[in-house]
């Protein structure tokens, strides 16, 4: 085998591999709206069709939903499974788009070539600079560098309802030694990176009761309890003088990074002011003596996602409402065991309760976080490879967000998942006007072929 | 003049003035709706030929919306303005009444008769109290006992945009020694009461944004300030432990209780309990070391109104929000100034907002309190008439809610106005099923006919 050869072969092809691509961000793949339903089919067909013809044995596998491309392909090294979705966003409002969101082109902006179009960056051009890495191995050399099993969803913007009965049903068939996951970004939109910290997310939303109906302010305003106040008082005590969380117990499990982590974190050299300042903000709120990168990605937060009671309409009422809710979440790190911090938490609110007022729970799900343990030697062999594809050394990165799929992949089939992705910061993935600079497509595809070649 | 006489021609008239009272309830003069415009008309043009029929000038005068109806009629004793409002609230939900709402009736339930129908307490009942008062007096006397200007307004339930106006053009023709104003309750279904403390009422809206857009908890959560975090932390000190209100000089202006007027509270008898309890509350909430009655009377409040910020739908989105709003209401007493409080109000939120936090207000509305003098011996002359009527003795009271229209009299007309009014709690006045006890018309009746002659 021949990585320089193959490399070539990627960069002579690429207007070839754009031109697939295109094709494929042609169908309007929306996943949540049964008008697509259709055209997710044909997506699928399509990514048959592709990596059949590249001698893999593919097929599209029913689900309750939308269908499962299915693909396996021998070779020497290691077993690979390397997962992306076909699926896309909705693309409303539609006149925020410059274009036709399924009419792609290649444009040219003062950044860079761009391919624009929905799903260039989300996922399905970096699920293609997978496919493009392996479609030039093939053509270079006859044959993978590793067996592969490919796994292509089409429900990850809906919630990937059908993947983990489907992983369950066909555990056997999915088992590999190492996952793969093209769907995050380099860091800060220059450093390549691979995530081995996902945040886990408890969510809860809380109604606090005080009297038992609506109430005129000005008959009862003083003398009755208004639960605004109390979940005020709730939520403004949630977090202490110093940016910490005061449910109780509620940092036990939470780590403190490694030497080798905080190093690396420490070489990014993270712009936490213009990371801050893109949103109005210049000064880190959370605990005032981590990092900002820690806030982010290491350290556990609470956080009110909505507030909601009494009169809130144009104009004025003077009502003293019965009712207040409101939905908080808390985003968990290491060993924090969500279901302990949901009792918890609870059990803090009901405390702080006044007479006459009372507080229901409904749980928004309870997930722990993923730590992906970088001992197997496939973490270092693609962080070495990534990092001669980049001008930037790669590092090992938290991510604030939960991908849930990083988790079914150990949990159902104790596969480590290494999430290496090439989106950057303004993809606009979800918005109007979706990109995806042709560098990441070109070096992603480079950067696959690096990291198969370190793999065996 | 003989009062036992005209209270006897009274109880021998009750059937015919019921009837006349069921001819009005039978007009539906909603005002807030454009469909019973004409029934606006119908209802005032009752009002004059009743008043007519009793010798008093009137005529139905126009404004900008319905019209008024004044009436004038000499007599010996002092000049009394009497205000009492024609039209009535819209009746949905319809399928929450039992019967047609304009097609009263008189009904025997377990706590006694009463008029069945929308307008029968508020205030068509009311102001027929007064009205009859009159016909009686008239029947047996052949004059009035003072010198009365009736005004009945038609736009009370939208606000009463025409009225301020309307006075202020006939403000010569208006004034008189004393206002009389019969729209508001017995004290706790029983008690005759004379409303003397009225509170005002300052509204604001507050709008905090921290990021300048709405962001993913997941990637920004931690380290973005969430605005919800920095409202929660303003409305929970708005009051300390002991339910006082912290606003910097809140309290300048706030009177205490003449001991005349504590003593008189004192013997109402306030069941407290039992006025939390209707509403599913059993702690008085207000200012620690106030009694009940001051709590809802006498001590000024703050209040959230309304709340609403992030996400509040159904299920659960991880947003952190940009902006969250709340609409805050102050209750006034004494000479507590709304525009100074206002003022402190913004003042103080502005400096509890951390870095990175801008705070935007918007005004509804700032009213100081209307305390009415009791000086005028009309008032004392009037509690004892009430007291005659009634079993229990007549007491000054206070408000909690605010009534505009006493403060136009005292503004425009430079007169007192005296609150007095036979309604009870359960009389559902704004709901479906809104009744009026045969007992308050009746002995509301005879109390005018008293007061009148304790006038004079």
């Amino acid at each position: 085998m021949s990585l320089d050869a193959v490399l070539n072969r990627i960069d002579d092809d690429l207007a070839a591999a754009t031109d697939r691509l295109l094709d494929l961000l042609r169908i309007p793949s929306i996943s949540t709206d049964p008008t697509f339903k259709n055209d997710c089919q044909t997506a699928a067909d399509w990514l048959v069709a592709d990596l059949q013809s590249l001698g893999i044995e593919a097929s599209k596998r029913p689900t309750a939903g939308h269908p499962m491309v299915v693909g396996h392909i021998d070779g020497p090294g290691p077993h690979v499974l390397f997962y992306g979705h076909y699926d896309v966003q909705p693309v409303d409002p539609l006149e925020l788009w410059d274009r036709d969101p399924f009419d792609p082109q290649i444009e040219d902006t003062a950044k860079g070539r761009v391919i624009r179009g929905r799903g260039s960056s989300d996922d399905k051009g970096q699920l293609m600079t997978f496919v493009e890495a392996c479609r030039a191995w093939k053509a270079v050399n006859g044959t993978l560098p590793c067996k592969i099993t490919f796994i292509f969803e089409g429900e990850e913007e809906s919630g990937s309802p059908s993947l983990v009965p489907f992983m369950k049903e066909n555990a056997e068939e999915l088992k590999s030694d190492i996952a793969l996951i093209c769907d995050t970004g380099l860091f800060q939109s220059k450093s390549p990176a691979i995530v081995t910290m996902l945040r886990g997310l408890l969510g809860e939303e809380v109604t606090i009761t005080g009297p038992s109906k609506d109430l005129h302010s000005g008959m009862y305003g003083g003398i009755a309890m208004n639960p605004i106040r109390v979940l005020s008082r709730i939520i403004a005590g949630l977090h202490d003088d110093q940016g910490r969380i005061t449910v109780p117990g509620f940092y036990d499990g939470v780590p403190e990074l490694t030497p080798e982590i905080a190093e690396q974190w420490q070489g990014l050299g993270f712009d936490h002011a213009g990371f801050l300042g893109d949103v109005g903000l210049s000064v880190p709120a959370g605990e005032q003596d981590r990092s900002p990168l820690e806030m982010i990605w290491s350290r556990p937060t609470c956080e009110v996602n909505g507030i909601k009671g009494g009169y809130t309409g144009e104009g004025f009422k003077t009502v003293l409402p019965s009712k207040v809710s409101a939905k908080i979440s808390f985003r968990l790190v290491g060993t924090q065991d969500p279901l302990t911090i949901r009792e918890s938490f609870r059990g803090w609110v009901t405390s702080k309760l006044p007479a006459d007022c009372s507080a229901e729970f409904h749980s928004y799900g309870a997930s722990a976080a993923s730590t992906m343990s970088t001992d197997h030697p496939a973490f270092e062999a693609a962080r070495t490879a990534l990092s001669d594809e980049w001008p930037a050394t790669a590092a090992y990165v938290g991510c604030g967000g939960s991908i849930p799929i990083a988790g079914h992949f150990k949990k159902i089939l104790g596969t480590d998942a290494m999430l290496i992705g090439f989106g950057k910061d303004d993809d606009q993935i979800h918005s109007p006007n979706e990109k995806y600079d042709l560098e990441s497509f070109h070096k992603g595809i480079r950067s696959w072929a690096r990291v198969l070649a370190a793999l065996t």
